[in-house]
């Protein structure tokens, strides 16, 4: 069933709030309209389209990485607090994906995961020593995986966990171990 | 102290049935003469060049890679029998290092040991469940890493252990658990 023009434009909102990354063909799909009329709901509503909403967040969120230069990180970083955690997001593309059946290759999401978990460690170099990995399910071209990474032990190395969603799905987790090196190396 | 010319020659044919990857470079450092010196030693040899060396390898040593086209495999594969092990050759280059030191990029390891993993697995459709990983020492660019995976376990889920090399130096470990799509889906 269509909404009205008033419903959706509330739903758009609500739903942009959770899912900042949703592109305006799924919301398209999502609420069976068109893409232009959800063009149109934006600029109604005053909300830029997917690339602007990415950069305002980074504006807004961003430390300054460290440890790499930032387009080094696999994806793009929208939230980054230095020895806390940070977020980025990778759309699966056609480079990504195995040609035989269109699923992301497992070092695409490793890349997106390990470099921000490298990215969000407060210092000049860091480097990734272990890691534990798990593809919970395949990852399909197009989809959009927003990796969170959060510091969860600091004495020692540093233990980072980063966990990849597709919308509100976990598709990959990792735990990374890093170490930095010294300042005064 | 140099060698004569034939205790090198037989010194480079000793060090190539090791360490088929050695360059005309590393072998010239190693015995003390100059790259044009050790190209006129494998001609007298008969030893084709490093391209040459690991073409004859592949077309020796192989079976069809099935889980995925053999462009998809990271780095070069030199050696494969399906559900045994297999071999491939990654060479370290600008791309595959951060600006900042010259170090290889967790990835790029992972993707060389992760593809190799999957391309030695008999099946149409493979994919990694888990992983876990160490780094063992950082690679620089140059380094010439070989990977050797090995088939270690085959009930339920296959378990393959890779671990990757620069000339003799273990610098990589990885162990994957692979998942293998029925032949009949």
């Amino acid at each position: 069933m269509r909404l009205s023009k008033k419903e959706r434009q509330q739903k758009l909102l609500e739903a942009l709030e959770i899912e900042p990354f949703l592109t305006d063909e799924e919301m398209a799909r999502r609420y069976h309209v068109s893409i232009q009329t959800i063009r149109l709901d934006r600029m109604e509503l005053g909300i830029p389209e997917l690339r602007g909403r990415i950069k305002d967040m980074a504006e807004k969120n961003f430390d300054r990485v460290r440890s790499l230069y930032p387009d080094e990180v696999i994806g793009e970083v929208t939230e980054l607090t230095l020895d806390v955690g940070a977020t980025s997001f990778l759309e699966i593309c056609e480079e990504h994906v195995f040609t035989r059946n269109g699923i992301a290759r497992g070092h695409h999401l490793f890349a997106q995961a390990n470099s921000l978990a490298i990215a969000v460690v407060d210092a000049e170099t860091a480097l990734t020593a272990t890691a534990s990995l798990r593809f919970v399910r395949p990852v399909q071209l197009g989809e959009k995986c927003v990796a969170q990474a959060r510091v969860t032990q600091q004495t020692g190395r540093t233990q980072v966990a980063v966990n990849t969603f597709v919308e509100e799905e976990l598709v990959f987790q990792g735990v990374f171990d890093v170490y930095r090196a010294k300042e005064d190396e």
